[in-house]
């Protein structure tokens, strides 16, 4: 199985895990980090959907499966060192949890960090 | 001082670390993900060029401090968590130490990993 050539590249950390890093394929933002295990990375690939292993929740995870935000993925990167995976993605909606487009919405500007990204969906919580 | 803003908003885990995400300014390439001190991040924001933290030599380190290929770094960004920084920089020559432009050069194809991405600068050894 294809699956088996990258789970054998993959070097992940001593719990487990390695990061992976979704951009979106026709804009190329960065819209957010999460972690995979093994079990995420096999399940990506089986359903072409993004799976991610929640640390605060020790479960795995379909992203959108609450909020319907899914990532169908086009692509899956491994880097030199094997330790960090790149998923180019289409974002349904939006990647954060804050309901904006993307994670990365503060940025360090001349006088401390200021949030520079719109809120376009109501979180629900 | 702004860069007390950013140490105070970031999330690091248990080795005081945390992942960084560069991405070139202007074609949106993701290059690499390293890892960020509190010390690589006040190098970085007072010189302006990309700082990480070495885990294998568990030292502080210039990008291109060897090769030359340096990252200017035009901002800095925190996810929504704080746990992940997203820095857009401009890198000079390339970013992987194979010699490719950026370090996420194998990816899943149907029959396994394939490289995809030609090396453009002879790496040093």
């Amino acid at each position: 199985m294809k699956v088996q050539a990258l789970l054998d590249a993959v070097v992940a950390d001593s719990n487990g895990l390695v990061p992976a890093i979704a951009q979106q394929y026709d804009t190329g933002e960065v819209l957010m980090m999460a972690w995979m295990n093994r079990e995420a990375i096999e399940a990506t690939v089986s359903t072409g959907q993004a799976h991610y292993w929640s640390r605060s929740r020790q479960a795995l995870w379909r992203k959108g499966e609450s909020s319907g935000h899914t990532q169908r993925v086009i692509d899956i990167r491994l880097d030199c060192d094997g330790d960090t995976l790149l998923l180019i993605v289409d974002q349904t909606g939006v990647a954060c949890h804050t309901g904006r487009r993307q994670c990365f919405f503060r940025r360090l500007n001349k006088t401390g960090l200021e949030t520079f990204t719109p809120v376009e969906i109501n979180p629900k919580h």
